[in-house]
């Protein structure tokens, strides 16, 4: 019996690899992490396309009830553990993993897109990103964020910001929110370190048909609109003239 | 008319994902890069999955050959240039991308694993890996791959070292031949930033059913035996204490 890790890629349920879809077909249950991100299709989209049924797993039924669900069935049958894009950018799913081989559950992993290596598509370079960070609904006194990318800056490194999100709500953190986060921890930091005119790259619905990408300064992609979830923010460090080539696409493009 | 930008994953012909797979059966020309990394399959094996021919395109043939190629191709049928991991973790690709939007042809992006959140496997926290930094082949004089390393460790982060690679020549830098570099530098630059008693995890043909991730210190690594390419090295940052216990994982398991 195999606990399959897959991951099912940033936008909708053909995004699974093949090697992916194989191993669904094989499993006797079938959960859907439900709370790290959200697709942009529906769970019965995946059951329709798999034609099997997906049970939704939150964070309570993975961190707390695991044993008695997850790990229990991988005891039993194949069973493969959905995890949108690849499976272990969350500790959440890396504390799974230890847990089912500390119970001496086979593992086996099947990795997909992740937002970390999408960014490359706005043509900032990939391995030029630093620490990435996440931005909490609840920030009035969180600094960690506003730290991470001064920190990065400061090498000329850029910096990606993940934006909370809870699916059980509806609720999703855009673009916008995340900016003003960062002029507010700014003025309360008063080092100046974000500013109106600090240049942005906003990113909607990476990998998905519809994605939308701006770059502009901090004010610009205030006022812009970026649709539906889920958004990231990347503040750029030092640009390469490849870099500085790419991102006036995505100026002149949709920047009005 | 479309060029198709997609992602093959890791490791075999199977990684593909049936968003790309169905986009390679739309496409008149099927170029496969050779040159950033190798698949642990054969362009045989991708042709007889595809049930089409798959041209093999050198760096030569991307950088100053493409409009003549690809870009011809994708002007006049829909064409897929297939990229090994995420399409445009590599600026040569980013670079391909920009030529065909300013040629007027449409571009469709098609993410798939890479290697960046891939050692997530690891159980190392893919959020705190500072700059990537690769090492070439002829490196007796270079500094950079160090330095980045000793940047990343002193904000706390985590560096990833890529190996530089010839599929044409069919040599591939090892993890050995890494540590072997960062000893080598640490004595030019008589810094100690890089010890025979240093951390480090490293990892051969991750996302393959046979990776092997070793973790010890640059001595206990040096004599591992790693197998076939590609290979990557990790120099760990701080330490949280779950990333602690995944390390043990592949410490306990794999080294003698």
């Amino acid at each position: 019996m195999t606990l399959y890790f897959i991951g099912l890629g940033l936008s909708d349920e053909k995004d699974i690899s093949v090697k992916g879809l194989e191993a669904v077909e094989r499993c006797g249950a079938v959960y859907l992490e439900h709370y790290t991100s959200v697709l942009n299709c529906a769970k019965q989209d995946l059951e329709k396309f798999y034609g099997k049924r997906v049970i939704l797993a939150t964070r309570a039924l993975v961190e707390q009830d695991a044993e008695a669900t997850i790990l229990k069935d991988a005891a039993e049958k194949d069973t493969a553990f959905l995890v949108i894009g690849d499976p272990f950018c969350a500790t959440t799913h890396v504390d799974l993993y230890l847990r089912a081989r500390k119970a001496g559950i086979a593992c086996r992993i099947i990795h997909n897109a992740s937002v970390i290596s999408a960014v490359g598509v706005t043509g900032l370079q990939v391995y030029k990103f630093g620490k990435t960070t996440s931005i909490p609904f609840s920030n009035e006194q969180v600094d960690s964020p506003y730290e991470a990318m001064k920190e990065n800056r400061k090498m000329g490194m850029h910096t990606l910001f993940l934006l909370d999100l809870d699916p059980i709500e509806g609720r999703y953190m855009a673009v916008g929110d995340a900016i003003r986060y960062l002029l507010r921890a700014a003025l309360r930091k008063g080092d100046g370190g974000f500013k109106d005119s600090t240049l942005c790259v906003g990113c909607a619905r990476l990998g998905a048909k519809d994605q939308i990408i701006k770059a502009g300064s901090a004010s610009q992609l205030l006022k812009a609109d970026f649709g539906k979830p889920v958004h990231c923010l990347i503040v750029p460090g030092q640009l390469h003239f490849v870099e500085e080539e790419a991102l006036t696409l995505w100026k002149k493009e949709n920047i009005q």
